[in-house]
């Protein structure tokens, strides 16, 4: 028997025993170790993403684990390695699949939101969608992979090099991870936060933090950029005041990632974007080539896991770790699953 | 003694005798062929642009000529080399500047604006600001390359290339150049206008032209692209619809060039800007290259000047050519500033 954590709707989960899913043609059991909580599964929670979620539902997708069990054709992986999942599962045919998008796939099956996840003990999966882990790496960290492989794709995207300026607005996890993945290329980075305790997490991991109500934020741009302005910023607060704020504050040839999901339609100064030739840039979770940046950024401490990570939880108090989460103060929150053994 | 179309303010034009200047050092006196009329000179008669015209002013910017009298220290050029203007004067010491975006000069001298431009005979600028036109274009034609650079540079700037699908919203003089720019890279172009005259204007020039009232636009665009959606939309128009239809139509990863000048902030879709990755580009006037290529395109009638000058009048008639184009059914109207003799 295995265990896992059922989403049953209404804010409400449940951990119930299970029986362990024996691998298919072209499939893996992995022995999950860790599982993270995003603030993809707190909306879930919250109920906001029932149209996709079917209950009762085991969800998560950011974990670390081992191979438990193989199926016949399943490449190259063997009993015992070290594991992450790259959740995305696509279709291979739509016209996004056929031009290489395959990330942004019409008919994207998000694993973890749209099909089963890995807060349990034992999960089954395709082997195409696992993804092998540098050696030596601690699972804790490595549980941190997928959020930090999102901000290797949107860094990557924005195209900063080193010695270009880059702000993040917002310093949530993501937010963070950006600022540290922005400061791994070699920019120079301002982090915007309201919060104090998350300005406080941004020093600690030797982020300048800015508090955006304290003082003139573009004069303060401006004076740090000799005149220029921000040659990329980061929206990651999500709010229509951090859109007003990242065309403010752009350089030249400036470009604006929208990281943050807006619910509605935002007020765009497309006279700014006209004058000054901005861009903006849309980024969607990643692709293979960002996971792999981003197992590297972790292994060599670059993303320094272990500040990021404030709390591991036994899988059997994921209530509690989802109360703490809502609650504030935390950063990423681990669920033990208990595959690490 | 020499003449001259002097704005007054207040919807008003003098036609005056004057005397020609002498070019100084690093100039060159130009005898003025043809001058185009374009949108911004209409905004400049409505008024809207008189916190930057010191009148009376001499203004127009899309001209053709031969050089008449040459400075010291005037470089190659030589008495009656065919020539045209690239109209920006830039100070080569702001940020923008020092990082080689030179046309976007935080203290751009705007040429025909700022400073005197080429509604009259004669016409004294800078020579580091002529450009030398291709032997045997007529200098009618020539008077087009200015607004062919900045299609050139919209074009360029949206990376399109030979097989892509775009989409021209607003059928004006630029949106057509942008059509035909766009079509002589190889891609597939539809141009959308709610004005029938337009419409037909843009089917003399080989364009598909669509009302975006007569049936759903989107679906069109799906079935014209296998369902991908539209790789690039230009928006020529300035309206918020032609924002939100931007958005609408493009491909996972497609890119709106925002080519009008939108006076007020706008509603964009951000969650389809994160969900398809889509980009947003602004872009403004050229750069020399774009010059280079834009005398290219009249010179082998890819951007058929004989189409598009639907009007040329003698610069003594400058009020009435301004009020034919307001009055609309013209494309391009010329003045004939008397130099082509």
């Amino acid at each position: 028997m295995t265990r896992a954590a059922y989403y049953l709707g209404e804010r409400t989960f449940a951990v119930r025993e299970a029986d362990p899913v024996p691998p298919g043609h072209g499939e893996v059991r992995i022995d999950v170790a860790y599982t993270g909580i995003c603030g993809t599964d707190l909306h879930i929670l919250h109920g906001s993403m029932d149209h996709r979620v079917r209950t009762p539902a085991v969800i998560g997708h950011e974990m670390s684990g081992r191979i438990a069990a193989l199926g016949s054709g399943a490449g190259d992986l063997r009993i015992g390695d070290p594991v992450t999942v790259m959740p995305l599962d696509w279709c291979g045919r739509c016209p996004a699949c056929r031009a290489g998008h395959t990330h942004i796939c019409h008919r994207l099956n998000f694993v973890g939101i749209d099909s089963t996840g890995s807060m349990q003990r034992s999960w089954t999966v395709p082997a195409r969608i696992v993804v092998p882990l540098p050696a030596g790496l601690p699972l804790q960290h490595a549980a941190l992979i997928e959020p930090t492989a999102v901000a290797v794709h949107d860094v990557r995207r924005s195209r900063l090099t080193a010695g270009e300026h880059a702000v993040v607005i917002g310093a949530g996890p993501v937010g963070l991870l950006i600022g540290k993945v922005a400061q791994a290329t070699g920019a120079a980075v301002t982090v915007v936060e309201i919060d104090p305790h998350r300005r406080s997490v941004a020093e600690r991991l030797g982020l300048a933090a800015v508090d955006p109500a304290a003082g003139d934020l573009a004069a303060l741009v401006l004076e740090t950029t000799d005149g220029a302005g921000a040659d990329v910023v980061f929206e990651v607060s999500g709010s229509a005041a951090g859109v007003r704020t990242a065309t403010e504050l752009l350089a030249v040839r400036g470009r604006l990632v929208v990281v943050a999901i807006h619910p509605a339609t935002r007020e765009v100064d497309l006279h700014r974007v006209f004058w000054r030739e901005l861009e903006m840039i849309g980024v969607r979770v990643y692709q293979r080539e960002d996971y792999v940046e981003a197992a590297r950024l972790v292994d060599e401490r670059l993303v320094p896991a272990e500040v990021l990570i404030s709390r591991v939880v036994p899988l059997a108090e994921v209530a509690e770790a989802f109360h703490a989460l809502e609650a504030g103060g935390d950063v990423k929150v681990l669920l033990d699953c208990g595959g690490d053994a």
